[in-house]
């Protein structure tokens, strides 16, 4: 849980040769509150269950809970700040992603990710496709949000 | 293109009842420029080909490019905005997406939504699930998103 990297160092950063099925990485943590959920919300996601906890409690998610794309937004920035060391960066083509359960005020986030497949380039010697799935969990080992995503990472050369 | 809704109204709000396979909706728009780009990276996806204009020219996205996280929550805000006219709100599930073209500064973004299915729920009659197909596109009709999504839509009772 807290082997986290905090930071992605030149030395560190993986290049699709460095890449194995099954490799694991862990995120560092990131703690949300409700100021966060509020503020996310109402710039692109403003629907009363985001916004407003007296409202959300006759909603479906029964009280506040965080927009899916702020769980998605917080998600990246654990990847990029060392929760998934890629050379040249997290580049994604696409993916998939779902949100078994809300994410609440309280919780604190980080993010497993493991390599679901590596696929060099047929036309283009200097990359390929990795393929990689990530839980997004809380403090209490809830999963919050589930994706697979491709990535494109370059090989050394 | 511009008959889009600015806002969900009550009498505007469908119920899974009110929706039919091939049921089209068009969103407003919404103009992207540098500055937002760069502040929603700094937040949630630092990465030169996100923040700053010069260093992007070196990768692959050959210049200043939005998160593609940043895309998708606009895409979320135009939807809610009208785009997506639904009773009890746009609540997902999960979803598919890709990003076959980079968002860049100077984008007016508008998305095209069309229903896929209808799918009353067995076990909860006050409710169902609806897959929406979801295009986001620029002013010049590049197709910067594609995304899929499984919503859950309250019936008329």
């Amino acid at each position: 849980m807290n082997s986290s990297l905090s930071d992605v160092s030149a030395a560190s950063a993986r290049y699709l040769d460095d890449l194995q099925v099954g490799d694991r990485f862990t995120s560092a943590e990131h703690a949300l509150d409700e100021a966060q959920i509020k503020s996310f919300a109402a710039q692109f996601d403003p629907q009363p269950f985001h916004l407003d906890p007296e409202a959300a409690k006759a909603t479906l998610f029964g009280g506040l809970a965080a927009s899916g794309w702020h769980t998605a937004a917080i998600t990246m920035r654990l990847l990029v700040g060392g929760g998934l060391p890629l050379a040249g960066g997290i580049i994604g083509a696409g993916g998939e992603i779902s949100w078994p359960k809300p994410t609440r005020p309280g919780d604190v986030l980080h993010v497993e990710t493991e390599v679901v497949s590596v696929t060099p380039s047929r036309s283009r010697p200097d990359r390929g496709m990795v393929v990689v799935r990530s839980e997004t969990r809380n403090q209490h080992g809830d999963v919050l949000q589930q994706s697979v995503y491709k990535l494109v990472v370059p090989r050394r050369l």
